[in-house]
C-alpha cells in the first residue's frame, strides 16, 4: 500500500485541503480530506488533480511539429506532408516514436491515450507477417511509457468522395486499408492487449468508409462493448461532398447505420447542422474536441455550448500533437467560444476539468478512472502552485487557476495506476527529448 | 566586454550556427556566424533570439489572473472586478506588485515593457504629494526587475459615452483623471525616468478622452518625439456609442485631431472598418494585438492580414497578463486567423517573430533594440531545444519551432542590456512566485 498526502486535491469536484490518499494494487482504497500528513506518506505539494485522458491521438503526427509551420495552404496541403511521414513508418520506428510521444504525454499528466490507429500494412498494402505488427508496436510503446491505452483500430477502405461515390485508394492510403470490413474484423480480433490496454474501434471518416463498412464496425463495437470513434465534419468540403452524393450529413449517415447506438465519440464535429447536434445529444454521444489541432489546421470552432445543451459529453484530444498539454486544450474550448460569442464563462473551469479527465476516460471505455475516489484507478497529477504562472491564485479557485493559467511545465508529479511515471518534467524511463530528436531525425531524413 | 557563443542564433532574420557575440556597455559590438567557441565565451546552448518587447501592459491586472475565471459575463463585468483591484492600489503596493510582474516578464524574455499607466491619483481623485508617485513607483519597479520601460502615461478625463456626449467620472475613475489636459501635460513633464526608461503618451480611449484632450496629447507626443498609444475599438459598443454621437469611428476621430501624425500605436483594433484599416496603413501606424487577453475577455479577432497588407506594423502585448508568454501571444495572431479564414500560413513565423521583437521595440520608441546586430542593445533570449516541446525540430526551422511550439518554460537565459537577469525560469533578483503570492494576497484581501 502507498499513501500520499496532498496539500490541495480535487475531490468530487471540490478543492479539498490536506487530503490523505491510500492506494493498493493501482486503485484508491481510501480518500480523506482535512488530515495532517500521516507518517510514511509521500507529500504532494501543490494542487493534485485526477489523471488526464487524451481521447484522440495520432502518435506519428508528432514528427510534423514545427515542420508543417513553414508552408501556406490548408488542411489538405498539410495532409500531403503528413502522408509523407506515414510512408516512412514500420513497426520498429513506429514503436520507438510512439514510445517517446506517449512518454511526452505521461510527462503532461495524461494517464490514458486513445490512439486512433490506421497505418496497418506494408507500403504496398500487403499485411505484415503478423497483420497486427503495427498495432502491437503501438500497444508496446504505451506499456513502455507507463500510459494506459485504448487502441482505436480504424477501418479505412476508400480514397475519398468524388462525384457519385468513393474514390479508389491512392499511394500511402493502401497502408491503411484491410480491403474489406470482414478482414478488419478478423485482424482486430487477433490484437493482443496487455493489462491497462483496451481495443476499441474506429471508422476513419465518411471519406474512407462506406455504409456497409460502418455497419460492420458498429456491430463489432456493440458486440464487444467497445468504444467507437470516428472523425466527423472536420472540414466543410467533406460535408459538401457527402451532401451532393447521399444528400445527408456525415452524422446522419453514421446514425442511419447504427453507429450512434454504440459508445460513440465524434472527433472534431466542427461543422455541424442543428440536426447533427440534436443527434449527438439524443444518443448521449461523446464529442472529442482537439482545439490546438483544430486551430493549427484551420478547421474552425465547433459548436461546443450547443452540444453540451443537447446532451453530448465533451472530451479532449491532442490529435496531431502541435501541442501536448491538456490544460491548454481545455482552456481553448472556452477561449475559442469567447472569441465566437464575445461572452465569458460559457464553459466553467470545473466543466472543462471534467472534459479533460472523467469524460475522456469514459469515451475510451475506462469508467473506473478520471476521478480521485475509492475504487478508482490511482492516477494523480500534481501541479506546482509556486510558479510565475500560478502564483497569486486563491485557494478556492485552484481549478480556475489550473485550467486557465497552468502549462505542462507546472506539473511536478504524475502517478498512473499507482506508479510514479514522471517527476518535474522528466519521464522515469524514457529520455523524451533525446528519443524524439533521434527518431524524428531518422524518420524524416 | 562580454563574449557569448550561441549554438544557434537569429541574425537578420536567418538562423545562423556558431555565432560569437561581443558586447560592451550594453551594446553588441561584433556579431560573427560560423565560429568555434572562443576561449572565455559564455556558451548559450539552444536557439538565441533578440529580446522581446511587451508593447501593452497594465501591470496591476496580473492580480486578477484566475480570479476572474469563475464568473460569467463580458468585458464590462470583468471591468467591474478590475476596478475593485484599482481601488486598492497605492504607491507602495503598486511598486511591489509591478516589480514582481515585470520580473515575471523578464523571466519570459521581455526586455522592454510598455506600461499603459492610468492609476495616477489618490482614491478621492486628489493628487499625491508627488503627483507622479504612482508613475515613479512603476518606473522604479521596472528598474528593480532589470527591464526597460516606456511609461505610457494616459490621459483619462471622462466616464464613458452616453447619448450625446461624455459621462462624468464614476467611483475609482476619479483616480485616473487629471481634470484637464493641461494638468496632464504639466504632470507628465515632471516624470523623472532613469537610463533605460522613456516617457510616452497615451490616450486611454474615445470613452475617456474628448477631441480637445486628444489634440493636446498628440501635440505633446509630437513635440517630444514620444510614442503615443491608445485603446482603439476593442469592443463594438464603444464603436456604436461614438457612431451615434459623432458619426465616426474611434480611429476617424483620432485621425481628425492629428493623433495618427505621431509615432502612433492602436491597441487591440479588433472591430475596424475598411476605412480604419486604410488610415492605419497610410500613416504606417503600429497596431498592438493582445491575443491572449482579447480571447480571455471575449473581444474578438482583429483583422491582422488586412492591417499588414495596408501597411501597418503589428506588435504584441500581454495587456491583462492572463498569460505572460510572448511566443504564445505571437502564435495566437496566426492561429486566430486560421480559425477565422480556415487557411494556414497567413503570418509566417519570421513575421510573427518581428512582431514580438523589432516592431514592439519601435512602437515603444526603442529603435536601437530588437535585433542581434552591431550597435544594437545587447538583449538575448535563449530557448532550450532539448525539451519535450521543441525536440525533433529541424535546424533550419527553429523560428517556426520557437513561435509555434515553445513556452516560457523553455527559456534558459535572458540577457537585457548586457546583463543576465534570469536563468532557467528564475529571476536573479526577485523571487517572482513568492512576491506575487504575497502582494496579491495583500492587495485583494
Amino acid at each position: 500500500m502507498t499513501t500520499w498526502w496532498c496539500e490541495h486535491a480535487l475531490i468530487d469536484g471540490t478543492v479539498e485541503r490536506g487530503v490523505t490518499i491510500d492506494e493498493r494494487e493501482g486503485r484508491f482504497v481510501r480518500v480523506q480530506s482535512d488530515t495532517r500528513t500521516p507518517s510514511g506518506a509521500t507529500v504532494l505539494q501543490g494542487f493534485t488533480v485526477p489523471g488526464f485522458a487524451n481521447a484522440h491521438s495520432h502518435a506519428f503526427h508528432r514528427a510534423l511539429r514545427s515542420r508543417v509551420q513553414a508552408e501556406r495552404g490548408s488542411f489538405w496541403t498539410w495532409r500531403r506532408i503528413m502522408y509523407r511521414a506515414a510512408e516512412q513508418l514500420h513497426p520498429d520506428n513506429y514503436h520507438r516514436l510512439a514510445r517517446a510521444v506517449f512518454a511526452e504525454m505521461a510527462v503532461a499528466g495524461m494517464a490514458v491515450v486513445g490512439e486512433f490507429h490506421y497505418v496497418h500494412h506494408l507500403p504496398n498494402g500487403a499485411p505484415y507477417q503478423d497483420p497486427n505488427a503495427m498495432g502491437q508496436a503501438v500497444l508496446a510503446a504505451a506499456a513502455d511509457a507507463g500510459v494506459r491505452i485504448t487502441l482505436l483500430d480504424a477501418l479505412y477502405l476508400h480514397g475519398g468522395i468524388e462525384g457519385g461515390g468513393h474514390k479508389k485508394l491512392d499511394g500511402v492510403q493502401h497502408r491503411f486499408s484491410d480491403g474489406e470490413p470482414d478482414r478488419w474484423v478478423e485482424r482486430v480480433g487477433r490484437l493482443n492487449p496487455s493489462p491497462g490496454q483496451r481495443i476499441g474501434a474506429a471508422i476513419h471518416s465518411v471519406r474512407a468508409v462506406d455504409p456497409d463498412g460502418m455497419a460492420v464496425v458498429a456491430e463489432w463495437a456493440s458486440a464487444h462493448d467497445a468504444p467507437l470513434h470516428a472523425h466527423v465534419s472536420e472540414q466543410t468540403n467533406e460535408n459538401d461532398q457527402l451532401q451532393s452524393w447521399l444528400h445527408c450529413t456525415p452524422l446522419e449517415l453514421l446514425e442511419s447505420v447504427g453507429v450512434l447506438q454504440t459508445r460513440f465519440t465524434a472527433v472534431h464535429a466542427t461543422h455541424l447542422t442543428e440536426h447533427d447536434v440534436a443527434l449527438l445529444g439524443i444518443h448521449n454521444a461523446f464529442v472529442c474536441m482537439c482545439p490546438t489541432t483544430e486551430r493549427d489546421l484551420g478547421d474552425g470552432i465547433g459548436p461546443t455550448p450547443e452540444l453540451v445543451r443537447a446532451g453530448a459529453s465533451l472530451c479532449l484530444g491532442s490529435d496531431s500533437h502541435a501541442v501536448v498539454d491538456q490544460m491548454t486544450e481545455a482552456r481553448a474550448v472556452e477561449l475559442n467560444e469567447r472569441l465566437r460569442s464575445q461572452q465569458r464563462g460559457i464553459h466553467s473551469a470545473p466543466e472543462l476539468m471534467t472534459m479533460a479527465t472523467t469524460s475522456g476516460h469514459r469515451s475510451l471505455g475506462w469508467d473506473d478512472a478520471g476521478s480521485i475516489a475509492e475504487g478508482m484507478r490511482a492516477d494523480l497529477v500534481t501541479i506546482d502552485l509556486d510558479t510565475p504562472r500560478l502564483a497569486g491564485s486563491p485557494g478556492d479557485l485552484l481549478v480556475e487557476a489550473a485550467i486557465f493559467a497552468s502549462t505542462v511545465s507546472d506539473i511536478t508529479s504524475v502517478i498512473i495506476d499507482g506508479k510514479t511515471v514522471a517527476s518535474r518534467g522528466l519521464h522515469h524511463v524514457v529520455d523524451v527529448a533525446a528519443e524524439l530528436n533521434a527518431c524524428i531525425e531518422e524518420l524524416l531524413t
